[in-house]
């Protein structure tokens, strides 16, 4: 099997571990880490619920195995699973039940007869994080257990809040309790083995190394289009839109680590978050005038989200430059939506001399789907005329490396936060920094929506023909 | 069909035409230009031998249609080939026959009504050169017909002399009967396509071009492998041997075009010349201390030559550098044998930053076979550690041009020869910087064959540890 560091002695405490995301991802990953016998034996998996639900009923309602060839479970990998798990009922905004959970991580450590690392999984509606981050801390679940070195950590899902200034509150609420080492903000995007290669390609590539400026790049392009529209997630969606959605994490952490400084080692966390910090503080906070700021609702979310006065954006693309030395006046353009006509996420770097800008070799970092890297060349195009033709060179993973050899995201994060390696989460600077940028965005549109378009479902997005409806009542006459 | 410039009205006169390189490669060329449509409708062949053959003995005897699919020729094409062809029988050395040759040109000038260019391809022994060339001159068929501008051009096929002294005589004597724009000296490698690619592909790709110097390039190797022996060439072949065969002419060649400064036009011939015969005269000449130069000879070579004392190399390699600010001290190694493991060309050029040497990307010019381009990357490799891997990209010709698009390296000679347009031919500076450049090597080998190795039929070359039996008569006792 793999060969990684030794995992210690855990107990994951999972809120929410009936909704969506952890069903869809967090149990598919803790399945296949028990498959892979990466889990310490000493693990155990604490559910948290408002509902009653034994551990055989959620295990059988989740596809635990869709990473499985045939999505087909192995039996022993699950009976160890069972095992390991046991629900408890609980209303995480109520302050009594807390110390039910305090009383059954004691007794799983007697059991174990250690003292184990805590690991508690926040996959609930942001709003109550507040109440939540309170009861642990009153009810001193932010401390390992008391007599080893056993230590307590917090595995938080976006939106790490809602603009600059709830961000600020959640952050400063939560540090009371938790020290920065403890938390771990889940960017799942950070954790594909494509994202976590860019780093590496940046390093090794001599080839590209030297050409990772304004001397040698003329623009760079990052794009996440989705093929779904929102699906379950109707109201949380509605609320938060493509900007808060995507943009704010997924996006601007790519940007980061495509643009940042190379620190000298790009294995050492504090570096690396340092470098990515100073990146987003080079950004100056982007507005409808400086940016070139589109946003876009497909036709029909009215209706899907029932909401028929939604401007909530689906869509929205702004093209920034960065204040520095490297990349003067290259021109960034991110862009995502939902409802698109494929689902593709990708980082396309344009070389280009200053001296021949239409002499273009294009880099494409493909984060998915079909994982991996191409570049276009300029070949003699064979014949006795001197004419040329744009190529294309690929690597791809799939051609390449073995299917099972890819963890999943989400294995990789619940793997770092174990072992308490913060490399690929979010840190709170870098949280605010990215809603510092966006917020006079936000503020812009919180005035006016009258520069909101609408696209077909299936199309390439908005053309700026294609004015929204106005929401008359809520708009100046 | 293929849009090119109208060529003109020519005589084809091919001294030669029953030897191996005219029934290889000249005749299928010449059959596939009259397929493509691509010679003028008066357009004639005269084909000279010292045997008494016919059109229809000889074009039976050829493989003409090696180039077709199935190698099936079209009846009538073959038709139109017979129509334009006749042979006469003559002995090149005799001055005689040469009248015999201008009433034939005569005739057929007369026979379609007008002047027409003559293109004489000399596909004969190097020795008779010098005769030929003189008879040329006394017959006055270095002149086109008197009364237009039709001209006479020269096309001759390598060894352009034996060393610097017979190049310098051949090239003198060969000046005084034809101006430098009418002698074509071949090298066919130059008009294959990966050949002409080089030059397009440095001219177009921003990346690599800013790339293309000591600071990030740290080694060049330009390799030519043969699997045949000398198969019907062994007279010829031995008294010549792999530098005079390959270096001088073909990778002499190769390694300007990738190294040469590039003119601002890539399709001017005289800066193109310009520009590769001032890299050539950049290259110092070499001799066995400077060059580390490895010769060797193949097991079994004499007894298939038929010489027991032959010296001759079958493989040789060396490493030169280039004595200019572009390419300080990078190390430029040569290396082509005959009777090795595969047949291969290729230039691979390795890219290294100077402060981390060992980390390397390597592009390779697959000039054969498998015509194309790969780049070699490093990318994390997918998993929990941190690991990285060598994986390549790759571009084939084959994959995105369809066949028929590729000219043979011979059509494309003989169009640019019509054309009169010098690009993919060997000015005499060039052949003469060359052989400067060798010549202390020949001059070494002259004095002793203590260096000489012997290999294996079907291995990579030599090891140092093989060297070949000693021809002990022929060494000081």
């Amino acid at each position: 099997m793999r060969v990684i560091d030794k995992l210690e002695p855990t107990i994951f405490v999972i809120f929410g571990i009936t909704g969506d995301l952890a069903q869809r991802k967090l149990l598919p990953a803790i399945y296949h880490l028990i498959k892979d016998g990466l889990l310490h034996e000493h693990t155990a998996i604490v559910g948290v619920s408002r509902r009653d639900i034994t551990v055989a009923e959620l295990l059988n309602q989740v596809e635990l195995c869709v990473l499985e060839a045939d999505n087909v479970c192995d039996e022993t990998v699950l009976e160890k699973f069972r095992y390991k798990l046991r629900m408890i009922r609980f209303d995480p905004v109520k302050d009594d039940d807390y110390d039910t959970l305090l009383q059954t991580l004691n007794d799983i450590e007697d059991k174990h007869d250690m003292c184990m690392n805590r690991l508690y999984y926040l996959s609930i509606p942001p709003q109550v994080y507040e109440p939540v981050i309170r009861n642990f801390g009153t009810h001193h679940l932010n401390e390992g257990c008391q007599h080893k070195k056993a230590v307590s950590r917090l595995l938080v899902e976006k939106p790490f809040g809602y603009d600059l200034e709830s961000a600020k509150d959640l952050i400063e609420i939560t540090s009371r309790y938790f020290s920065e080492d403890q938390i771990f903000r889940i960017d799942h995007y950070l954790a594909k083995e494509t994202v976590q290669n860019i780093l590496v390609f940046r390093n090794h590539n001599p080839i590209f190394t030297s050409l990772w400026d304004h001397h040698h790049i003329s623009a760079i392009d990052i794009s996440l289009s989705e093929q779904l529209g929102v699906e379950g997630r109707a109201e949380f969606y509605d609320n938060v839109g493509a900007l808060r959605d995507i943009v704010q994490n997924h996006l601007l952490q790519l940007l980061a680590l495509v643009t940042m400084e190379l620190p000298k080692s790009i294995h050492n966390s504090a570096a690396l978050h340092q470098a990515k910090q100073a990146l987003l503080a080079s950004i100056p906070p982007l507005n409808m005038a400086n940016a070139n700021v589109t946003r876009a609702q497909y036709v029909g979310y009215r209706e899907e989200v029932k909401n028929p006065r939604s401007t909530t954006e689906t869509f929205v693309s702004l093209t920034l430059t960065i204040d520095s030395e490297r990349w003067q006046s290259v021109p960034i353009t991110i862009r995502t939506g939902k409802a698109l006509k494929a689902k593709r996420s990708t980082i396309v770097i344009t070389f280009a001399s200053p001296a021949e800008p239409d002499t273009t070799n294009k880099l494409t970092f493909r984060i998915q789907p079909n994982e991996g890297i191409d570049v276009e060349l300029i070949v003699k195009r064979p014949g006795f005329e001197d004419k040329i033709e744009i190529v294309q060179m690929d690597f791809s993973y799939r051609g390449v490396f073995s299917e099972p050899e890819h963890p999943d995201a989400y294995e990789r994060v619940l793997v770092d936060a174990i072992k308490g390696d913060h490399s690929l989460f979010a840190t709170s600077e870098e949280v605010l920094a990215a809603w510092h940028i966006l917020q006079p965005i936000l503020d812009a549109w919180e005035r006016t929506d009258d520069d909101l378009l609408i696209y077909e479902l299936g199309s390439d997005g908005p053309s700026a023909s294609m004015p929204a409806a106005p929401v008359t009542d809520s708009q100046p006459t």
